[in-house]
């Protein structure tokens, strides 16, 4: 008798087959007892169709009236999976955002969520159906449809899983769970049973897809263990959950990467204090994320370089808008590059071995690869390479770090 | 400087293209200086395509989870308007039932309009942006979604220009207006300029497709003018408003058929009072509509034939329920017959004119057309016939009342 959460993604909700297949999972669940409540994004290819036609119509669509139209994907499938699973005998109820209340913030097609109300869902789950609700949207104080981003299912399926304090968030995914890394570069990877909020969090924002960001914070947050598994078959799976001992004796966990990466340069920037500031302010306030952050001081200390990185969607906004700023920040140039990418290893075992950067270099540099910009964090290590040698890159450090080999 | 209701059919939305062409249809109206609401249909085969999706996955779908998703088809719609609109720097704000509270009962796929709060659409409009309205679907008092029926939107449309006391509700579709009999079947109809509440209504009931019945009666009780247009030419219309001397000239207004009609037979049932009601009241709690109804005692007055007619649709389910109340009717049995179709004249000149009935009875028995079921009221006669002389009776009625020609 637990309070299970389960969210399907798209591919697992992609053909009326395959719904009726979630529905038969999801009684499963129910007919053993469990308070079950089911998220579900689009069905595959729904999403990218709506956005299409918003397209085809307008040159540059309305981000509130796109919210409203993407999150029609959800609804349809909350409403077939509720039929199919009334069907089977088990009563189910569809739920929008606006019926329980998962308020947002009003950043149409990027919303963040605020609050959602106990009250609504607990009524639905009391009166003994299971609620399917929709996930990636989300309504404003105002009232507004919102939506919460590529991905944002899974963050709506946590938010369900924190306010109800479930047992376990359940991820149905087209991957039955978390790599040592992406298995169509790395033949050699392998999957990981378990893996910490904070490195799962690295992962996610690393580039690898599996969760949307977002909702590991909110797992982290409310500590909500997560359990990504595949829709297609009862095998495997990988449990984000809290750190433990075991996860320490992994030096690293993964390799990961990140295509969708583009640098911009300012060149001859005068070093004066707040100036870097005024960049990023301006960026952030459009929305855009600001990833990497390099500054290099010229000798005398009065020009500097910063370098700085978006995603490659992003990109061409972010430069006309620094391009604009040039005078004002009393820089000479401003210049881009897209054809690079992330690679990054990440591990919560870093924080008791050093070295770990080092070993990471020399690897890369051991194939020839030259590393154009370094991050680091706590747990994880990340270089800026030419995009062509991404792949290579990834396949050398997951060698480097043995992460074929499980750690005894 | 005034308020105008515009309703878009599915036809009239039906491409991207067309959705462009109603936006700058809208713009002209609102450039003119008047506060403009749009109600919009799904775009056309959308709803249809919506409850193939439906019927494939689930024998009987859940009436509740089919409203969450046919309503999906209006919300595409008003999103894709709203941001070609916003293109053509008209403000504009996509409305769903829930946010404006379009206030319906609980009849799932066919709910009806109890309340439409005023207070947010005005807001929306005294602000100066045009409110472009989802059509066809409501919100219950739970907040749950509803939709009002095939054509619905035409009600949506009349409910708004109710609430707002709006000069106009004019509803753009794919025929020019209100002829005085089907131009498929009849090449001598003749487009009405002007149409009374209670001929629309008749109208409407009968079959003619051009506006929803509901629509029409709201329109009446709140005296709100409608002007039936084409969507793709300025030329045309029928207005449809309050009596007047003109429309009394006329006999017959038009000729309208219905072709979904089916009618059902209980024989030898017992004569006692309340019997009949029984089978009605057990109709009406299925949501069965029934239209005509004729008893025949027989000799001594122990038993009678009771006859109706209900939709083609309802038939099966209605010729179950009554077989399984056979016992308790205590009648000796049912037969049904779905060949059936009606056809009925229509006009407030009956009102003050003699004799209308028989001749029509008269222009039928002459072609040696047999009338099966006949029924009247103060502004129209019915009379359902074997189906496959349906558009022999409707040119012949057409032509005995002589409505190709416009009376002076």
């Amino acid at each position: 008798m637990g309070m299970v959460v389960q969210k399907y993604g798209g591919t697992s909700v992609g053909s009326l087959e395959k719904i009726a297949a979630v529905a038969g999972k999801v009684a499963k669940r129910y007919r053993e007892g469990n308070s079950v409540v089911v998220v579900v994004s689009a069905m595959s290819g729904e999403t990218d169709r709506l956005i299409g036609l918003a397209r085809r119509l307008s040159p540059k669509p309305d981000v509130r009236e796109m919210d409203v139209l993407v999150s029609t994907g959800e609804q349809v499938t909350i409403s077939l999976l509720a039929m199919s699973l009334k069907d089977l005998g088990v009563p189910a109820r569809s739920l929008l955002a606006h019926q329980i209340n998962i308020v947002t913030d009003n950043a149409y097609t990027k919303a963040r969520i605020v609050h959602v109300e106990l009250e609504m869902i607990r009524k639905v789950l009391d009166s003994g159906e299971v609620a399917v609700v929709a996930g990636f949207q989300g309504v404003t104080e105002g009232r507004d449809v919102t939506t919460l981003g590529r991905g944002g299912s899974d963050t709506s399926a946590v938010a369900m899983a924190a306010v109800l304090n479930a047992d376990v968030c359940e991820i149905y995914t087209d991957v039955d769970g978390v790599y040592t890394c992406d298995p169509n570069i790395c033949e050699k990877a392998r999957r990981l049973d378990k893996i910490s909020y904070d490195e799962m969090l690295e992962m996610a924002s690393l580039g690898a897809k599996v969760l949307q960001t977002r909702s590991v914070e909110f797992a982290k947050k409310y500590n909500v263990p997560i359990l990504v598994k595949s829709a297609f078959s009862d095998e495997g799976g990988t449990l984000t959950t809290t750190e433990d001992k075991d996860m320490e004796k992994e030096v690293v966990s993964g390799v990961t990467y990140d295509r969708n990466e583009a640098r911009i340069t300012l060149l001859g920037l005068q070093d004066r204090p707040g100036i870097a500031a005024s960049v990023f302010t301006a960026l952030a306030e459009e929305n855009i994320n600001v990833d990497m952050i390099i500054q290099n001081s010229s000798a005398d200390g009065k020009f500097a370089d910063l370098s700085f990185t978006v995603t490659k969607t992003d990109y061409d906004k972010a430069l006309e808008m620094v391009r604009k700023m040039l005078p004002d920040l009393g820089a000479r140039d401003v210049v881009g590059d897209t054809s690079v990418a992330k690679i990054s290893i990440v591990g919560v075992g870093m924080r008791s071995h050093a070295g770990v950067a080092s070993r990471m270099f020399e690897a890369l540099s051991g194939v020839g690869i030259n590393i154009i910009m370094i991050s680091t964090s706590e747990i994880k290590v990340s270089c800026v390479i030419d995009e062509k040698f991404m792949e290579l890159g990834v396949r050398v450090l997951h060698e480097a770090f043995e992460l074929e080999k499980e750690k005894q």
